[in-house]
């Protein structure tokens, strides 16, 4: 990276001057604010960490002991993770020619964070006036007793703080990767177990601080407004209104990551879809060979797209869940008037908050039971990583299961209803074997283990064509079993939840809607161990790649060869678990709309009249938003990954020494272009998703007709579940449906069946890790962003 | 076609003698009953038919003078054909090597028809028994005033009506094409005029009777029902309950169009994909070349696929239109008690009936204003076809605007509210400029005159991945604005029928729905043109095939690929047009069903919970139905197309004199691969599109929530239009990009952007002539289904 990076601007590449390999090391880019940390007086760091601490804890303890209890466990594993990255840090970065690889992704990767959040900050403060503008002018929220000033102050500080906690969390997951990665090849020179085990630190150090801000951000917000707002004093709000104050949190964690998730994932497809088609397709050389110029690019795609934005993305997830989830359970808490029975209602509220805490300490002892004492010191026989992963993931799924059942029984025990924390355990129940299930059907739909791969890879046989007609077939058919998992949990679940003895003042039964948020946290109860083997992924891909590069004996790429493979399936798994939970959050998050709508229109908003057009109107427009923001994140892609091919061609012919290794590529001028097309092509379906639904909601305003908005959400919801199925699940299965072919299948490497199987996987390349996972992003924005406009729509 | 075709059993193609093309000349097939209409006297014949037009008329006299006029309208129309088919059949057929190919395509056609038919009629008396009994156990319908038996009766015998006049509508298109393909063919010799006016004139025999007798039919059914039931006679039934019983009627047709879309659909691409694999792709020869063994399937395949099943399609699409609109009108002469003031409601009832009748006279004067004068007899300067059929269209189009203000003024008037007719007028020009939109954007997005079509054929250049991402941007992107216009048309429409000042007891304006109908009728008022200009495409697709096949004179191609470019233009310009009617009538289908199921439950039935879980399910199964039906619609496509390019490699591995004409390749067994796996893989689907809806209802009415029906059909039907918009445009789309690139852009034909883009157009097949036409048949017969399965729901 040259300097025109590090000021922020980018100019277009065509511009820039040519820089070559050598060239790219630079002193490292680093946010501001860590740079500001670095300088400061190291026992002035910690009085004043000490401080915070305390004056977090003491607000903590005058709320309730529970949020105590959520601090300390945050702190602990924040603490935990500070040790695994110094462990991780410790190892050595291996010899000089790898350690410049590395260097190179490292910049190439911090410097599009850098320009690239440069961009979201100016978006997110441009939206944020807004915001205080649309709080300045709403109609007075009578119940919170708030005046529009600190009202509005309140949400723009909530805004921006889950904006810039979404950031961090993404920062923080490519700090570590672009750290761990030569730090894993280097492992890789001399034993499996140990280069296998810095990845799974690697990827456990974000997995605690990502899931750990998640938790602390939404505990420290809670209870600085219970402290502030004086809740539960007479006159002032009640603890059961307190989480609506957090949706904004949510929004902005959502609004990062939704930029975050399209700007990376379209740099990382783009770079590798033009780096296959040139490279693998038209010279027939290996994947991350030094000869192609957009090796460095697709390197450093790994990191800004699967780690930083999935980062993002899980933080945002997780906060999402934890605010719907929490504004269920007042709601509920509420209607069933515990909170008038001498009973501490914030049982309900906190108990999401007390799952992910428990989560923090389970998934911490499942990434620690995979250690390294097998093969010490030498490469020996390698036992098959997944094999380990995944007896570290039923140490995790076992402990859940009890601090599930235990959990439930601290904070969901009623008197009104004494047999009620148990039904919300089976609650919790439904939702692990759902995240169970949905991994299993990923597999079977994406590992070519099974027979819809396989048949996907013989249709190849017959050309281009027919596999990618067989390969869309696969993924729209994969939407059906998921889809019936899904009913039969919510159904299930909100049935336990009904029969859960929890009813309202005239006896009906209430607990439902909460019954549904207990198992959405059953399934995001093991999400930092989930995380920790989706981080894996990447990692392992580019120790793989820098293995390549700086051309390692056959038997170091081995090893790295193996830790893909196992990465590849963690990435598949970890997006059946992300769909699915995304599925959950969002019928959550609609529900919440509902019920906060509601409170400001001071009338059951429950029933759509489905009769009348607008409502009609409101779903297809709610469907077709959707559509058209899959086609511009394929499309954005599409064009970047031409001008990625269209570069590398220029490179091969204007270079032709490059293939005889005599002349070096240029990579720096892939990365360029890549960067700077993505930061351009993130805009417009990123301004699409925010934009349409305050438009239309407004529109109807006029028209007087307001629930069309919730009519193009919950059209938005479903659709949106169904597109991410489709374009992740087909996706995968391209991308195993080659690997198949490769093992030697159907002609193997090189055989015209190889040839029509990339193309469906370069298809199915901005399906999976461009448009399917900004999908996850967006259905739960649009929940957030209605709630957020909601006072202007009524 | 040997004889095992014409038993209507066909065995295991592995088992059948290998016929060779001069063998496959047998006699002509042709349905019992036509076969028996062959054989009597003539002189009793007419005896017969004039009995039976008296009786129709006696019937049609006693119900209303309106009656009459459609009967007298229609059976001019059907007069009108018989003079188009002597004319067209008194044609020359051409030198006896046309007449060959001919033969061989009609006796496919024919064998097939039967076959597929014969199953369709199977399933169809299943499921008649299925309905009989239903309605034996049914709940009393009180207000109807009919005994059980004669209400299941009554059912069973519209739906079989439907299921048999919809078959005849499929046959007739068939019948028509494969005689007139080669009468084309044989006039091409002579004069580029002639044959595209025998062309145009079959299209047109065709339209007049499929239109008319969805017309006839209707106004028979309600005519008999009028006067059998003595309705409006104290006691009995009022005649704005009369169109419910006309329902079923319309499930008979869209379950037959449904069944024949589907088995055509698959038959034709299979046929085409397949050919153009192994002959385009691999072997390097033309389009419709006789060295190629699958060409004959392929010709075949666009008789059985585009003819009869559009046929079908098109009648069902009329036939729901004309009921759904029926029963709007009834329901709002009943609200607005127009009935009870000395005021005829029929006018309401009758007016989608008068509007079709008028479409026949218009649509006719636009037909024969293509006359043959200019260039008389010989090969002329040749006239752009295009332009000519718009310029007939633009006569039809004209004649619609005024017949519609006529006919509105005619019957719509009433004294309650003496403007209404003048907004409704407006309705219906709502929706003769929606259908004007809608085909305009449809070429803008397919027509590679455009720049979409450009750019895809520009992304072919870098390959065949970015060529299949950026059709499959351009499909989904392509839903945006079409979503945008049906909104815009609902709206307004709707806003024009609630201002009519047409208002109910309490003075609620009540003319909103049947402003939407009004419209629709308005987009459907030229529907016998366009469906003349549809029948074309297939027609000069065939004349294009015989000659190039029987290796006329280039100046003879020249003139047939002239018609085959203008055939493909309208077909996508239909394609437009069908979406676009077919998303309005399912909106109405959908107010329909409501308003049903609101006269079943003798409650307001329009407002649905959409915060209980059971609704968001049924959203969630509804768009999930969508998904897996394309799925299964293009994976059977895709699998039979495999099993024509290993038959076609095979039959070049095992003949090599096919290649320099020594030998004959083996057509019939294309054909019979062809025609046996579409009979077997349209049944997947189909039994999902059926079967589905009723196992929720059923599932449902256990447990007790039946709102769940109704938004599985709402998000069914909008996401139906979505997925139905990306599939004809992606398809379309990716089909004219390589047509681009065979006019000489980006390399012309042979290079490496050809390739990619015939990988392109391969995946296009399946997705705009199987899945998306099929969806268009599946989201109207959701509607009817739900309707006629109403009494099991509830």
């Amino acid at each position: 990276m040259d300097d025109s990076m590090e000021t922020g601007s980018l100019p277009l590449y065509q511009d820039r001057p040519r820089t070559t390999f050598p060239d790219m090391r630079t002193k490292p880019t680093m946010p501001l604010m860590f740079r500001f940390l670095m300088r400061m007086n190291v026992r002035l760091l910690f009085v004043l960490l000490f401080l915070g601490f305390g004056a977090i804890f003491y607000v903590g303890a005058s709320t309730s002991p529970i949020i105590v209890f959520v601090f300390s466990i945050c702190i602990i594993s924040f603490l935990l993770s500070i040790y695994l990255t110094n462990w991780v840090l410790a190892k050595d970065e291996g010899p000089p020619e790898m350690l410049q690889i590395s260097d190179a992704i490292h910049d190439g990767a911090e410097g599009f964070f850098k320009t690239q959040y440069g961009s979201i900050s100016k978006m997110a403060f441009l939206l944020a006036l807004v915001i205080f503008g649309i709080y300045m002018f709403r109609p007075q929220q009578e119940s919170s007793g708030l005046g529009r000033l600190t009202s509005a102050s309140i949400t723009v500080f909530s805004f921006l703080l889950g904006a810039v906690c979404s950031g961090m969390a993404g920062y923080v997951g490519m700090w570590v990767s672009v750290r761990a990665n030569v730090r894993v090849s280097s492992a890789a020179r001399r034993s499996a177990r140990e280069a296998l085990q810095i990845a799974v630190r690697a990827g456990g150090f974000s997995a605690l601080v990502v899931v750990g801000m998640a938790v602390i951000g939404v505990a420290i917000l809670y209870a600085t407004f219970y402290v502030w707002l004086g809740v539960d004093s007479p006159g002032s709000m009640k603890v059961t209104d307190l989480p609506l104050l957090l949706v904004v949190y949510g929004f902005g964690a959502s609004f990062v990551a939704l930029f975050a998730q399209l700007g990376g994932g379209i740099y990382t497809k783009a770079a590798d879809v033009g780096a296959d088609l040139v490279g693998k397709v038209e010279q027939g050389i290996p994947e991350d060979d030094p000869r192609n110029p957009a090796v460095i690019a697709d390197l450093v795609g790994d990191n800004v797209g699967d780690c930083a934005a999935r980062g993002a993305d899980l933080f945002e997830s997780i906060a999402a869940e934890i605010i719907s989830a929490m504004i269920l359970g007042g709601t509920m808490a509420q209607r069933c008037k515990i909170e008038d029975k001498s009973f501490d209602p914030s049982g309900f509220i906190l108990f999401p908050l007390v799952i992910h805490s428990f989560d923090l300490i389970i998934s911490s002892v499942g990434m620690f039971s995979i250690r390294g004492t097998r093969d010490p010191g030498v490469i020996g026989i390698m036992e098959d990583p997944m094999t380990i992963l995944q007896k570290g993931y039923s140490v995790t799924i076992v402990l859940a299961v009890v601090t599930f059942g235990l959990s439930t029984r601290w904070m969901l025990y009623t008197e009104q209803a004494p047999s009620a924390w148990l039904n919300f355990a089976l609650c919790g129940l439904v939702g692990i074997m759902t995240a169970y299930i949905f991994v299993w059907i990923t597999q079977y739909y994406t590992d070519y283990k099974h027979e819809p791969v396989r048949k996907l890879a013989l249709s190849s046989s017959t050309g281009h064509g027919t596999n990618v007609i067989a390969g869309i077939s696969l993924g729209l058919e994969s939407t059906a079993l998921p889809v019936l998992v899904i009913s039969v949990s919510i159904v299930l679940a909100f049935w336990l939840g009904q029969t859960s003895g929890l009813v309202d003042d005239v006896g009906n039964p209430t607990g439902g809607l909460f019954g549904t948020a207990v198992a959405t946290m059953g399934m995001l109860s093991t999400a930092a161990y989930v995380l920790t083997m989706d981080m894996f992924g990447p990692i392992a891909d580019n120790a793989g790649g820098i293995v390549e590069m700086s051309q390692q004996p056959e038997s170091v790429r081995e090893i790295t060869d193996v830790l893909d493979a196992a990465g590849n399936t963690t990435k598949a798994t970890t997006k059946g678990f992300a769909i699915g939970s995304a599925a959950l959050a969002s019928f959550l998050l609609f529900s919440a709309y509902m019920d906060e709508v509601a409170s400001f229109a001071h009338s059951s908003f429950t029933q759509v009249d489905i009769a009348i057009p607008e409502v009609f109107v409101g779903g297809l427009l709610g469907s077709m938003l959707i559509f058209l923001f899959s086609a511009w994140a394929c499309a954005a892609v599409g064009r970047t990954a031409q001008e990625v091919v269209n570069e590398v061609r220029r490179q091969f012919i204007e270079r032709p020494g490059i293939m005889d290794f005599k002349e070096k590529p240029d990579y720096g001028r892939c990365v360029a272009i890549v960067a700077s097309a993505s930061l351009r092509e993130m805009i417009k379906p990123g301004a699409l998703a925010i934009i349409s639904p305050i438009f239309v909601g407004i529109l109807f305003r006029i028209l007087f007709v307001f629930q069309v908005v919730a009519a193009m959400l919950m059209f938005a919801t479903v659709s949106g579940i169904l597109m991410a199925l489709f374009l992740n699940t087909a996706g995968g299965a391209w991308d195993n449906a080659k690997k198949y072919i490769e093992t030697g299948a159907l002609g193997g490497k090189g055989s015209e069946s190889h040839k029509a199987a990339v193309t469906g996987d370069t298809v199915g390349d901005p399906f999976k890790d461009t448009a399917g996972p900004s999908l996850h992003v967006l259905i739960k924005m649009l929940a957030t962003i209605t709630l957020v406009m909601a006072p202007v729509f009524l």
